[in-house]
């Protein structure tokens, strides 16, 4: 089935990583796939756009179903294939809200980096001001004691033992920051639950490719 | 079931209606409420940081259960209640995948809303730029325009003939837009949806109460 499906990624793109991580979950390898160089700007060429008219990454179609947001990808799959590969989303209600309340606030997590990490691209020259910045930058650190404080709490998996769809969009969100330079000695609960899963096939498999050929950047090295 | 519920909202805030049309169509009437100001900022008093430490509305308690992310609640009282009420997730694949796609492209809506509805207040004024507040509008207008292209090949709701979770969650972001002042002749397509479910039970029960005593804006009139 994975043969009807088609995905435009980008390396790197945290949205993408999602999907990526989800079909490796749900045994669904074997799909179509296209790297798009985000740099030399190819989601905003006719062939993304014709699918996904923000020219954005992930583009995904299975079969005749559009589905370019990365959640909602993640939750099709999910339903589609509910007996197949690794059960996402767990049956006891506890489980369940907890999975549901953490996948939803790593868009918060996920803004918040962004925000740093685009903020030169987002905002043009003559716009930016330094106290933005250092803002944004403030944000973000109090956003990752959230999580910090989030993770102290739980067994290896965000919400519990079992790797869960919270996972999926959250691990991704975790390995960027450290691509960014965040502290490992600094943040050791984070550290802890990137170096947990970021040997499991499904996240191995699907990592970035440049992240591997080129070193981690120093941006959030102070944070 | 829904005495054990408790839910801190503020007027206008469109997450919390998303999770009050969701509490009234799976019939989940009588559960507890407060209604919070958010101009005397009672959203950052203890009461609310003590379940949701972002200090934002919603703030909802199901039983145990914590969930103020206004989706991850949708998604659980849906799953929780599967059986009640009217049925907001459809069996089918079709219209289950374009469910997903759209309730996560309403993000992108609601984002590009608040950035021109907000700017004020999320920029300190020795960093506001004309250009930027242009630049908001015109990113708004194309994504509205999006929009209308997606309502012009549906029937009457947002994924098809039925009611479900794409419109509990697009409904309140329309709304606003008119709201705020946009033209409902320049708008037809939007403003058709908007009149289509405006009176519906579930809508008009939980309508934001200070809409119903003041006067429209004039915010987005030129838009």
């Amino acid at each position: 089935m994975a043969k009807d499906m088609t995905l435009l990624w980008g390396s790197g793109s945290v949205p993408s990583w999602r999907v990526m991580i989800t079909l490796e979950e749900k045994q669904l390898q074997g799909y179509n796939q296209k790297l798009i160089s985000l740099q030399k700007k190819e989601h905003k060429t006719q062939e993304v756009l014709d699918i996904n008219p923000r020219g954005q990454v992930p583009t995904f179609k299975c079969g005749n179903h559009i589905l370019n947001e990365s959640y909602g990808a993640c939750f099709f799959l999910e339903n589609q294939y509910k007996s197949q590969g690794t059960k996402l989303i767990p049956d006891s209600p506890d489980a369940q809200a907890l999975v549901y309340q953490r996948m939803f606030e790593v868009l918060t997590l996920h803004h918040k980096t962004v925000d740093v990490f685009l903020y030169n691209y987002l905002v043009p020259e003559g716009e930016r001001h330094d106290a933005a910045v250092q803002r944004n930058r403030e944000a973000l650190a109090t956003e990752i004691k959230l999580w910090e404080g989030y993770l102290n709490k739980t067994d290896c998996c965000l919400a519990g033992k079992e790797f869960t769809l919270a996972d999926v969009v959250f691990f991704p969100s975790v390995a960027f920051l450290f691509r960014l330079g965040l502290s490992r000695e600094r943040h050791p609960v984070l550290a802890k639950y990137y170096n947990s899963l970021k040997d499991r096939p499904s996240i191995k498999a699907t990592w970035p490719p440049h992240w591997q050929t080129s070193p981690e950047l120093d941006m959030l090295k102070t944070i």
